[in-house]
């Protein structure tokens, strides 16, 4: 038995786990940080689908341990067996026994893999998990495969679409909702994602319920409830996550029943001394405050963050205030994002809202560089005006403007906040002052407040 | 003599007044609503440099009339020559008398040619100002020119430097201060822009006070403070600009010892019923509300709205609180913004700040997508941690980041906020989760907060 004593433990080596690390280490500086993890090297877990097509090997795509090396964290790679929560202790598959003061538990997600679906053990059928071995093999076997149909219209299963179909492979998307990343965006969204998604040639199969992959030992075919099918050379599932929660568990630390450790908004979880923070915590909606099943790496930085600055010293100024779940991705030339309450979410809520959509163009006047049109839609409570959501779709700068749309969120910020506020443009980079789609949007809502 | 009955009259068709316009149409249909302009044409203010280069012709940076007209705002090309403020009625050039219940005055700014510059009335020295007949005049005869001095490294002197650069004239940009864009940005972000700028052709002369224009008849020589002078075939004088109040004082509108109207944070002139707004109106510095010489569109359009907003009912939600001094402009590939203080002003002004500046890259993995290096650099008060100024290099999503800077500072965020803060990240749009420059820098300053 290996005796090692640590002041601050990370299980887990991901997003939420190198940030929740770095940043304990470089608020208490004079502790011993470690961070625990079952990979020799880390996949950066946004970037997997692009692997397979941009950038042609998951070697691009390692998380660097840099960060984590020059503060001086000290990286174990090995497997937590045991957490004693009394003891302060975890034991670990080589033998180790490590002590802490503080744990940190950011355990990450696993593919979902629905038992209603028949044949998922049948060889070339993958899932996307965040696994360097599992992709590399995944990778090296798609190679032989033409057909492939991805199960599952979410942002990875989207952009590991384009991106096979990049490469030349005859990809079906299929996708039990009537529209691609129906759970991010409002329809007339998607809509626009989706048209995009099928003329770069990328087949669409929406409203289909997958019922069974078949095939001599290996995928041939894919079966639909109707008991229609398509021939097919592999099957992705991206079906979406659950939490990595045996360990938790196993160690007596709540977890809730949608099978999420439980955690208050300073990121503990209900046993004394034990954080949680990333896929495998509970998530809180930031406008509702209801339990939701969102998995986001910007959210999980964001909570590792809290976690961090709250292990010695709690302060409700650093609190955790739900996700406002902040989504964006790219097809081809266009970009999708999205922060907050969609229409449908909010109105499935019960709120009383008004929305807008203002269609403008991201450059003024609109000829300059490489210029893309940019949609606005706004969402705000109709009774106050409090904006809940946004959608943009735009060139490559919407990403950093479904931020704006973050922190406006963030801000609790009103219609009439946004109207007076100020917006940087120029343009070479921007939409024009004078038709800024954004406060476009809100005066359009605006003026059907007063219309009340 | 004709009688023109309206409600609300705005004196000024640029972005202030366009914006002043339609924001007043769209709140109070029921007005009858004027804009008053003296050009049948109105140029995008920001759009100017780009006609000598990328535009290739004024008549792309029109800025269009669709949003007044489908409104149903009447236009009229004509100069006011006098306000009757007890009357409520305006004379104009034509012989028009117009009426009104309120009036909004947008009439902008004009260029500064400094009395200290000799030989300023010379031919072939021009200066940029708002009109398409002189801009078009200036186009014309620069084709004959090749050696062109642009004295002052503003905005618009580096843009027109960079875009007669690409062209293939020989440009030397004159400065007074040590770096260009001095009055915007810190040194640093300064010193980067200059190199960029000089790499691509332009070049540098800092430190140098013009004194005389020469030549015989048209300009031919540059002459500067110690004696020493350059030959050019034209000078382009973009030294600032001052506002349009010639109308407003005449009128007995209040004026403020800077040359601009003072107004109130309803965009309020001291007189009953009239308001102002853009170049030719008085600003205050958003953080320490002192009036300061800053002119931007942005300020002008956030400023219009407030004033449409209030014509008829003033509400204190509907003010604005000062300008933010959100800048962005784009040298080659790399773009630079900058919101609220810069460190040297801050520090000028007093406070006691920290700064900080985080390098990081605007992809991730940072191969994908045309990456560009993003350093950020925050400025936050030292003993409350509220972010006070920030300033941003990196590629085109630099300038919606720019607008990211805003809202925090908008919203009084302080650096704790920002580490608590949920920022949306995508491989192929943003910096990593991890890795987000923005909150890197946040977290640089916090670790200086607690080593006081």
């Amino acid at each position: 038995m290996k005796k090692i004593d640590m002041d601050i433990v990370v299980i887990g080596g991901s997003a939420a786990g190198l940030v929740a690390a770095m940043t304990a280490k470089s608020n208490y500086p004079e502790k011993d940080v470690m961070v625990l993890r079952k990979e020799e090297k880390v996949m950066i877990p946004c970037g997997i689908p692009y692997i397979f097509g941009t950038l042609g090997t998951s070697d691009s795509n390692i998380l660097p341990d840099g960060g984590l090396v020059n503060l001086g964290v000290n990286i174990k790679v090995d497997t937590v067996e045991r957490i004693n929560k009394e003891e302060h202790t975890l034991e670990t598959e080589d033998g180790s026994v490590i002590s802490y003061e503080k744990l940190i538990v950011a355990t990450g997600s696993t593919p979902f893999v629905p038992k209603s679906i028949k044949g998922t053990d049948l060889e070339n059928v993958f899932t996307v998990p965040k696994n360097k071995v599992y992709l590399d093999t995944f990778y090296d076997k798609l190679k032989d495969c033409k057909k492939i149909a991805v199960v599952g219209a979410g942002f990875i299963g989207v952009e590991l679409s384009d991106e096979l179909n990049k490469i030349g492979k005859e990809v079906t998307l299929v996708e039990l909702q009537e529209t691609i990343l129906g759970n991010a965006f409002d329809d007339d969204t998607s809509l626009v994602a989706q048209d995009i998604l099928t003329n770069r040639g990328v087949k669409m199969l929406n409203g289909v319920a997958v019922t069974a992959i078949e095939g001599n030992g290996k995928a041939e075919k894919l079966v639909f409830k109707d008991g229609s099918s398509i021939d097919v050379d592999a099957v992705v599932l991206s079906i979406g996550y659950t939490s990595n929660v045996g360990l938790a568990k196993a160690s007596g630390i709540s977890v809730n029943s949608q099978g999420s450790i439980k955690v208050d908004a300073y990121m503990r979880t209900h046993q004394k001394d034990i954080f949680a923070c990333g896929d495998c915590a509970q998530k809180r909606d930031f406008i509702t405050g209801r339990i939701v099943p969102i998995m986001l790496a910007s959210t999980a930085c964001a909570e590792a963050r809290v976690a961090a600055l709250n292990l010695y010293d709690l302060a409700t100024i650093k609190t955790f205030n739900g996700t406002i779940s902040i989504y964006s991705t790219n097809i081809g030339e266009t970009t999708f994002g999205v922060a907050g309450l969609t229409e449908k979410r909010a109105k499935a809520e019960g709120f009383n809202i008004l929305s807008a959509t203002f269609k403008g163009i991201d450059r003024h006047p609109g000829k300059l560089n490489n210029p893309h049109y940019q949609s606005i839609k706004l969402v705000a409570n109709k009774a106050s005006g409090l904006i809940m959501g946004g959608e943009v779709i735009g060139g490559v700068s919407a990403g950093e403007l479904t931020n704006v749309l973050g922190f406006i969120i963030q801000n609790k910020m009103t219609i009439t906040d946004l109207l007076c506020s100020q917006i940087g443009t120029q343009p070479m980079l921007t939409a024009s002052p004078a038709a800024y789609p954004l406060i476009k949007a809100a005066e359009m809502i605006s003026r059907k407040m007063s219309r009340r």
